[in-house]
């Protein structure tokens, strides 16, 4: 595991500058090492990597003057929302300063009767939706954790909802950022499609604070459904439940949810959770829609899961019900950890096209069983999403190796049969490689000469995403 | 009416350049009038415009060498679908080299069972939904013209599904790219998300030929709805009109078409496709869905239209009662050319956030009526973007001048009301003031970082979009 010149990189925060963050921000830069180290580690297992210093922005000004005055003095910027990126997005690898966008959590406009709301890139989305409770709309993109909205769009995050939804991608439509020249840009409109120009929204979308600092993120929002129904339903088999959910896709059922966890995800949800769910190859499945509609989908699906030798539907109908299962598969990561105390995961994020996500499973899955460590799958599998969490000692490097190769096989895997490396975690330190298989040497050639256009100097999270 | 330069270009295409491009494509690439002149025109007001060249590709590799040999003698290269761009795209505004697409419009591969179609640059939309007729699957996305795919990614256009289907921007999922360097990029994968990298899929849709030449795109599809209603509905006034749309979006009514006309749009579609609708401010609808699920939608719009005055209600339940009704409503274009022999039409094309839909159809409703033009107002007003047809005489610079100044009094109050200049035509020629309005100056400084960092000598489309 290698860290790219983490703990070796040479000073960047010098006097000068730590002078005249002093002065510009008072007590809202500190150099002290509780707060250096809070923001030192992410839910990756990457090793503890100190910023210099970190300064917490109440306002787009705020970022305006700290890239302005660390431009002056080369000195590194990375942006910092809730500090669960999980591939080292948020390390300060060359050192400088961690911006914490945190304290940049205010909701600053709901235009409801548009379906519309823009935020500070602080706010969570946990957050969000307490907010939103009053107006019958919701924000549907829901990672695990309970990220920042800026560092969503980011890592072009998606999660439970997305097929169904879309992932932020689809879900932001307009963002105000600064450049790396200290410049305030508004990308996109409050209409919901446009023709105008290159569009810089889904530029920074994805682009892991390389590009420019998000501070604000006008969002689509969705009306609550009128009907909610979820239900739990085990296979036999692995294959045997993914062939239910591509089955549902291709006849163009609308899943709101469709959640793929293997028998050791249960066994650590329950666990963790307080859950009493059958040891199973197991789909949760969440319907939205009218009364009508969603019988029509539970139906449908209840037909194909007999039809693959699915047992035991259980249905979740009262809110409470729901909100336990959804909270226990959010916490599946948490939980996973728990299988192997002092453990930490290493996650695959593979995505591929729905035909081939049975063999992209259960090839991840024979794997697995193949390297004998503790390891779990869970995924967003209407997507062709899922993770397998690798739980390994980070103090044995020879464990850490063979757990990396075992990451590389099951993304390989994922690649010959048309996919992604990463569905929704995005590149970060950890999957450069990866990158430059997927996208080949002139697809990065052509990122890179994106990066430097964008921040000749380098000066926005280095050595992320591209070397 | 300015050209920025057209008709002035210094030649481009040299005699040796010339020499060379016989050898390679030999009768595939042609400097008669004949074809010339061909190229010399889209559905703008621009008047004709002479390419020096043509080159009809056939080939990914046509394209590369192409570029290759335009590059090494500096010679422009402007990308050409189906000729139905109307912002001036298409026009060799600084000389050099038509590339013909329209050759490479072959079905690269059909995955049914993820969804997905591959297909070259050329292939027209209507063209890709014959050759899906077995599937059971469609393309959605229908400009009124039958536009090629490469050229409706690279204007990010929609059409009447838009609402419920999503732009260009949505459905694309992947492109082979030919850059400026005659490199060949594959971007995007075939799996439905991704967080890998910079989404140059959605640089490239919508850039209007300046960053690269899109060879082949890969194209979501959507499985043919089990059930399709169709109706249309007059209302006594725009505004009433307007009101149903934005209380269904509101609602979340799943719309798949919601379009709307007013009297003149109804007079010239009755006059040009033979139909006998009455001639009032009316909403063409369509919903897909289960059987019940249409009945739902249905009832639900029905009191909603019923509420706001509408009357008239008449069902278009057959097949070929709908594609009568489509055609006509795709056709409103060329109907509105009626209006005025040997006029041609400036459209406006903004797109505003729902609650402002009323304000900005009335509006320009006014501001129409007062300037005495022949006009009409046809939209996709669901999501917000309607086009007012402007009908001038080209050869009248001050008649041409006034229609010039009532669409800058059109996109000023869409801006005013937070939309956009273009919905889905693009910016080419004709929007490039807008384009600074409403991107700023900084947005518009970002995104010339971005052609001067992919295209550094100009030679992709030059002069359009961006100064």
């Amino acid at each position: 595991m290698t860290n790219d010149g983490q703990g070796a990189a040479a000073p960047r925060l010098n006097e000068t500058l730590k002078a005249a963050l002093e002065q510009r921000f008072g007590e809202r830069f500190s150099v002290s090492h509780g707060v250096r180290e809070h923001h030192g580690r992410d839910e990756s297992i990457y090793p503890l990597t100190l910023p210099e210093g970190v300064v917490f922005a109440e306002s787009t000004e705020d970022v305006v003057d700290l890239v302005k005055l660390c431009r002056a003095h080369h000195c590194p910027i990375v942006p910092w929302g809730a500090g669960s990126s999980i591939e080292g997005q948020l390390l300060a690898i060359r050192g400088g300063i961690t911006l914490d966008m945190s304290r940049m959590n205010r909701i600053v406009s709901v235009a409801a009767e548009d379906l519309l709301v823009t935020v500070q890139a602080g706010v969570t989305r946990k957050q969000l939706n307490q907010e939103l409770h009053d107006t019958g709309l919701f924000f549907p993109i829901d990672p695990g954790a309970d990220a920042s909205i800026g560092g969503m769009a980011s890592t072009r995050a998606s999660g439970t909802n997305a097929v169904r939804y879309g992932t932020m991608r689809e879900n932001v439509l307009a963002l105000t950022v600064v450049t790396a020249e200290g410049k305030v840009v508004h990308t996109g409109t409050h209409a919901r499609k446009s023709s105008a120009g290159y569009d810089l929204t889904r530029l920074f979308v994805g682009a892991e604070g390389t590009l420019g600092i998000i501070t604000e993120v006008t969002l689509r929002l969705h009306p609550l459904p009128e009907a909610v129904s979820a239900a739990v339903v085990n296979f036999p088999s692995a294959e045997q439940a993914v062939n239910v959910v591509i089955q549902a896709i291709q006849l163009g059922v609308p899943l709101a949810r469709c959640e793929f966890l293997d028998p050791p995800a249960i066994r650590a949800i329950n666990a963790y959770s307080k859950m009493d769910l059958r040891e199973g190859y197991t789909l949760f499945f969440e319907f939205h829609g009218s009364p009508a509609g969603v019988a029509e989908q539970v139906e449908l699906v209840q037909q194909l899961a007999a039809d693959e030798g699915g047992t035991d539907f259980a249905w979740a109908e009262k809110p409470e019900e729901r909100t336990r299962l959804w909270n226990a598969r959010h916490d599946a990561y948490f939980a996973g950890l728990q299988m192997r105390p002092g453990a930490r995961a290493i996650s695959t994020d593979t995505c591929v096209p729905i035909s081939r996500l049975a063999a992209s499973v259960e090839g991840a899955r024979k794997l697995l069983e193949a390297s004998g460590f503790p390891s779990l799958i869970v995924g967003h599998v209407g997507d062709g999403n899922f993770h397998c969490l690798i739980l390994v000692d980070v103090d044995n490097p020879d464990e850490v190796a063979r757990a990396e190769a075992l990451n590389r096989e099951i993304v390989s895997l994922a690649l010959s049969l048309g996919g992604t490396c990463t569905g929704e975690h995005g590149i970060g330190l950890h999957k450069m490689d990866f990158l430059e298989t997927e996208a080949g040497a002139e697809g990065v050639a052509l990122m890179a000469r994106i990066k430097a256009a964008l921040d000749p100097e380098g000066l926005f999270n280095p050595g992320k995403m591209l070397r």
